[in-house]
């Protein structure tokens, strides 16, 4: 009897695979035979999901920002304050917990983009832009904000607090952080 | 008659040419290869200054450090109140004008150290810790405030800020960036 292999369960297993090698070698490292070696199959297997490198990568990339979409969907459902839900979904952009490889993956990500030049745009932002211009419109936040500006501080203390995170040399612990990124909350919410 | 070659300005050169093969290929594609293509000279040139890949890469990080040292040390020479020369510093971590390079060789060299593993210590940290701490043993610091989270903060918003330039995704200009910062510091200080 042949083996059953389901297919998205095959695919997510090589983009996992794929999210391992670029942690350790980087986005150049990531080759198919890197990537076959981790996720222990062969050449042929991950070439019959993948034609080509950037394929792979571009599905292991959309792979992130799924599970981190998920994650901030399962947030929005929760029936909490507004203020508390933003700051759960902010919380998912920090690596701690098991999100660490994650956020390297999108780092990765991000310098290569630089060394390339293909800068401009970045998911994260967007996401950041959403949500705040969600809050202003609902009209929860303050009304003498600078929105842009406000968008460009919240989303640096993020991505520096989970860059710094992903360093180690952030000394206090997930609840400071929070209090942290709270604090900020406070000060743009009525 | 042999040419003259002034040797510290040889070894600048081959830093800076360094530099722009991070810049181009990351720290893994610098090799003392490309890097001696890079900087018009031969293998045997760039090897009679440097025995190692790793002795060049070292002395290129230094030149980074070095060169914003030395701007650093020049603000606080200046005849300013402690909170302009402060902000002062602290722009010259986020990479506008011709700084570019200098923090996309940073960022190269933290991707790389989170790859090996190799975290926990960050020049950048230490510049921030040294600059609050002493702001508050002099005493201009706000007398309510927990430092170490505050550093936390600070650093964090400063590195995302220099990042997110760095990756183009920051839609205000270098004033509204310094406006943002002076913000903190006027939150920080007495």
């Amino acid at each position: 009897m042949p083996k059953i292999v389901n297919h998205e369960e095959r695919k997510t297993q090589i983009a996992k695979a794929t999210w391992n090698v670029i942690a350790k070698y980087g986005l150049e490292g990531a080759s198919v035979r890197s990537i076959a070696k981790e996720a222990n199959l062969s050449l042929g297997a991950v070439r019959h999901y993948f034609n080509t490198q950037e394929e792979l990568l571009e599905f292991a990339m959309q792979l992130v920002e799924e599970q981190v979409r998920e994650r901030i969907i399962e947030h929005t459902k929760r029936p909490l304050s507004l203020k508390e839900i933003t700051l759960n979904i902010l919380m998912e952009l920090v690596p701690f917990e098991n999100r660490n490889i994650e956020m390297q993956v999108w780092l990765e990500y991000v310098s290569y983009k630089i060394r390339k030049k293909e800068v401009g745009e970045d998911n994260v932002y967007s996401a950041v832009v959403q949500l705040v211009t969600k809050l202003n419109d609902e009209g929860v936040l303050q009304e003498n904000i600078f929105l842009e500006e406000e968008i460009v501080h919240l989303h640096a203390l993020i991505d520096g607090l989970a860059l710094h995170i992903l360093m180690g040399v952030v000394p206090i612990g997930e609840e400071r952080v929070r209090y942290l990124i709270r604090r900020e909350l406070d000060r743009l919410f009525k």
